[in-house]
């Protein structure tokens, strides 16, 4: 999908929303586990229930690659699902030496047919470029994350400034708006309206919202701008909003749509 | 594997070689593309043909999954095959926030049984430690890399040091000389020693002999201890040793022979 068409989307929808399919058999709905393939099907009825809200799904690599090569089969159905009017992210994290990487983007640009893929940038300029070789797939690079740990050396500093920072500025030599996004969490707030200050026009794809503390409107109000420039990604808030019984799936479908209400007046 | 045995095997085998496989279907001798399953096929040879002569093998996983759910099933073939007597490194390079880790971590160590897994460290100590977790289980954390991109951020230095160097310190927290490996590239033989003088007892996997330059001298006079303490791996230089022409087999046993052959002394 290219800037244009993501840009319609979200503006169509008044929605920048992200549902992220991190699909744990130890948390779904026990009749899923009957079913043939129990990871497919209940991500077949999260994507059935939210697609309107959202603009993106973002299924976590680890979660199919966990259950083998039966989980990349789940993983290849579940993309095959979402189809053409959604941006799929592979939340893969990966980055290794150049033709290693360039295995990587054949893997989830190729075989699976995903739009983009998050890179952690450690291994610098040939671990991630290979991934922007790709016309209209994107690479999602990982700047200041959500964690705890990007405490311990996403902020060490020398004088050129903080080491995302350094990610940021350096890969600006490597991609464009066109095929690069930025990982900034949404435990940040105050980081989100400096980072947007250094890429006014790139789009970040932000996770954090709901269990791990930020809220839409920290976001919104820190990162928004004329072309939305943010896809705000909600996992466990939404997928296993609905819990085990009966009406779980309306749960998740008033989950999807409270975010979506959130998102619209910064469309106004 | 715990370290005890691992150093058994090098010492009694007089060899720290491990030989990664990166099997490309483009570059394998063509009679494996008529077999049912040519990535494993080809494995099944290279791991036959070299198993005297090293003591751990090294899957990129790249390599398998941009072949999708059928490249997941060759490299689980491929593990099995492996079995016991190896050191088996799935070198994946994941890292992502903890209950994400958790889910690669039982992808590579339960679903896939590998003794070890790459680790990048951009997120910090909650992307590592669920790793560590797992008895006899390793990770390999990337600290110096062999690739050209290692210098965009790994050498940025503040008032705590480079950037590699509080990737070795700040992991020093979070496991032991039980659990924990360094990646360093052989293409850096000025830092292996220094490296070498800030974690006497840790292994090192060692990147880039052959194809990217470095030499099994260089990395064990600058890094070898008395547990040995090093894993050197080779990929391109055993594995398409052979060529695509008759005794390819032969051609690939002598490439490692040769690396084996340069061990040797260090054991006298």
């Amino acid at each position: 999908m290219d800037r244009q068409s993501l840009i319609a989307n979200i503006k169509a929808k008044k929605s920048f929303l992200c549902v992220g399919l991190d699909t744990d058999l130890e948390k779904v709905p026990p009749s899923f586990l009957e079913m043939d393939d129990p990871i497919f099907e209940f991500n077949k009825m999260v994507i059935d229930t939210t697609k309107e809200h959202c603009v993106a799904y973002k299924p976590n690599t680890a979660f199919y690659e966990a259950y083998g090569a039966a989980g990349w089969t789940s993983l290849q159905k579940t993309i095959d699902y979402i189809g053409e009017d959604h941006f799929i992210i592979a939340d893969a994290k990966r980055g290794d030496i150049g033709n290693t990487s360039g295995r990587y983007a054949k893997a989830f640009f190729h075989a699976l047919n995903a739009d983009s893929v998050t890179v952690a940038p450690y291994m610098g300029v040939d671990s991630v470029s290979p991934f922007l070789a790709f016309e209209n797939k994107w690479v999602i690079l990982l700047a200041l994350t959500s964690n705890k740990g990007s405490q311990d050396f996403q902020l060490l500093k020398d004088q050129d400034g903080l080491l995302f920072e350094q990610v940021i500025a350096k890969s600006q030599e490597w991609g464009s708006i066109e095929n690069l996004m930025y990982v900034v969490g949404a435990t940040h707030p105050e980081q989100l309206a400096h980072i947007r200050s250094l890429v006014p026009d790139h789009f970040f794809l932000v996770p954090g919202v709901g269990a791990q503390g930020g809220t839409i409107q920290e976001v919104a109000d820190a990162a928004f701008t004329k072309d939305c420039g943010l896809l705000v990604n909600s996992t466990r808030g939404i997928i296993y909003a609905g819990g085990n019984g009966p009406g779980y799936q309306e749960r998740i479908r008033a989950a999807a749509a409270d975010l979506h209400h959130q998102m619209k007046p910064y469309f106004s």
